[in-house]
């Protein structure tokens, strides 16, 4: 994945180191920093003798990300180690962070996470944006992001880009929305309508979330078909450990996958599509409630009641998400397949008719299904990581800016 | 980007010398057969300058190339060009062949592809194979490959390694063929009942047919979701040039993907899959036809001749297809769908309806359909070049067994 901070800029002046050399280097920021993420807190030598350089080359590499805020000497270390003490080195908690954003349907969050996945600030609206022009909505959405990051920055940390999760196709550019039918959006240009000074990518909500399961989850594998929830339904594809995207940038529309090919209308032009028996107006429909705020938290809390008809509602979405899922896992083969957004929070009286359903149609050994732990946070932490992943996967890029 | 004489390999050098220079003889010898194969006839000269090593370094890969017959030499290039004449290398002709099998419903077949990529002999055998136990038609399967591979050795060829193409799900393994419904096997390890002196792959004929359309399909995009038939429907998903095989091998079975989830009960378990609709038996039956050999032939025959019977039947198979393929196409984004298999040679009548569905349901523009030219060709020629392309891919492997 190319994220904000990926792009090489090898016409930067001053030192001009030849380009492999210069390439090298920043491969070798790349491992100190993977080494001491994923291993910390390390000395120096137990860097150096981890990704098997030597221990001088070593601090000239940390010594560059100490200076450029993303590593930190915690001092020297605790006594009862065997060897001479070094002070211990850890990702910084002051360093760079991503901001994350998400454009709901009915509302809008945005959060920062330091350069440790920690949660640093977070901010949130509620409220229709339905229909509401791109405008008037990412006005109110950059107010919050300006918010954040001011809290971010009083905390120490300093904004290294900005990612927005929106319900919607978005274009390979990953700032056009090509189209949004929950919120009546279509080829608008987010870049043009949010704080220009940080780095942009938008993506969809259904992919942030499931790089959010990849990336967050408790013991996820590197194939699985994530599905999530808010008004529409959508789905992210893993393969490998990399999210499968497409060639215009549009797959994972589960939502629209025809499950009963002469069904109601769609939205997308369809007919039967998933969505029109899974979606939260189709399940609000069947259980009797109206249109809302929070109606998932409703619809959860009148289930946990015993209401039946909210239970009849959800078990019907269930046989529905499970005829769905039966192609798709045919098609795909993932190992598993996870529950996410809203679905999450409703799983309890879904699953039992979605892996039922599964279970009786898919052909070989039913597909495992989970729940994410994120649930409806994930594609709003999936945002805000794709910065943080994108500043420890290069981070001579922020160094060079720094 | 890496390429391959740019890794750096910064641990102790002196102890992995030996390792880190075979890797890269293998690898250079993979690119000088690479590169003649893509851009030959070439002369030494042409290819050092190509990939840029020295014209001895090549001399000496070349030399290795043409000991184990990979590579062969024209003689002095044609009058007429400028400088020094130089002999013009070609791959050969005469080296190692790929030895393709197709295991099908109704017929047995088994070709031999050199390196050039010629078939340079075939046979086939026509007759059921459902309900025959795996040794039976194993047993005859191997007379043919027995007597395809004397063909190409009186040819000078000789056999790099045998690959089959069955209609079923494989193991890993790539022996063992866990379920093949429409041949009624289970757990069949085919790498005991066929000749053990050739190295063995076994892989579903869905997957050799994708792979044959990206290897030798016209202008074939490196998206695209294949989708063939022989007596059951299966579908290739090739994402970025390479073949999405799911966690235990059995992606791509669009043929049980539910179109109608109350619809006939199915062979796998499951209820209304799209082989109930557009499977060869559902198809005859819709039509009015018995199954039989070369029932697909008869279809065309007749479709062709204006039978209004068959023309209704695969109209209507048509339609399922649209069904199926718009919730796999709003999945995973194909560039394009390519009509393989079987369902080639019935395209004229399948694509309309097809289409049309496929059009009027898909959120977004509707994907490309193209047939293949391939045909029902394409599992077996994917097959043989699959053997050809790992020949291709690592020379040095068969120059260490020559």
């Amino acid at each position: 994945m190319t994220g904000p901070l990926h792009e090489a800029h090898p016409t930067s002046p001053g030192r001009r180191l030849p380009d492999t050399q210069r390439g090298m280097r920043r491969r070798n920021l790349a491992r100190v920093m993977h080494t001491v993420n994923a291993e910390g807190p390390l000395s120096r030598a137990a860097v150096a003798s981890h990704i098997g350089l030597t221990r001088a080359a070593v601090s000239t590499l940390v010594d560059e990300l100490i200076r450029s805020g993303l590593l930190e000497e915690l001092g020297p270390e605790r006594p009862g180690r065997v060897g001479r003490p070094g002070s211990a080195l850890t990702v910084s908690g002051s360093g760079p962070a991503g901001i994350g954003a998400e454009v709901g349907v009915d509302h809008l969050a945005v959060c920062a996470v330091d350069l440790r996945g920690e949660v640093r600030a977070r901010a949130e609206r509620h409220g229709p944006n339905r229909g509401r022009g791109p405008a008037a909505v990412l006005a109110e959405l950059s107010a919050l992001v300006r918010q954040v990051t001011a809290e971010a920055e009083g905390a120490g940390l300093w904004p290294a880009g900005l990612a927005v999760a929106v319900p919607g196709l978005v274009a390979h550019d990953a700032r056009t929305v090509v189209r949004a039918p929950n919120l009546d959006w279509h080829d608008a240009d987010l870049g043009a309508l949010l704080p220009r000074e940080l780095p942009l990518t938008v993506d969809n909500e259904a992919n942030f979330g499931g790089l959010a399961e990849l990336w967050l989850g408790e013991a996820t594998p590197r194939d699985f078909l994530h599905v999530s929830a808010e008004i529409g339904i959508g789905a992210a594809v893993v393969v490998d450990g990399r999210l499968l995207r497409g060639t215009r940038g549009f797959a994972g529309e589960l939502g629209h996958v025809p499950i009963r090919p002469e069904g109601p209308l769609c939205a997308c032009g369809g007919r039967g599509c998933l969505e029109q028996y899974a979606g939260e107006e189709a399940v609000l429909r069947a259980a009797g409630l109206e249109p809302g705020e929070d109606r998932i938290g409703l619809l959860a809390k009148r289930a946990a009641d015993g209401d039946q008809d909210v239970r009849r509602a959800l078990r019907g979405a269930g046989t529905a998400l499970g005829i769905a899922l039966t192609g798709a896992v045919n098609l795909l083969d993932p190992e598993v397949v996870v529950l996410g957004g809203a679905l999450a929070g409703l799983a309890p009286w879904l699953l039992p008719s979605l892996e039922r359903e599964l279970g009786r149609r898919a052909a070989g050994p039913a597909c495992v299904v989970s729940v994410s732990r994120l649930g409806s946070e994930g594609p709003l932490l999936g945002a805000a990581h794709s910065v943080v992943r994108a500043v420890l996967d290069d981070p001579g890029a922020v160094a060079e800016r720094a």
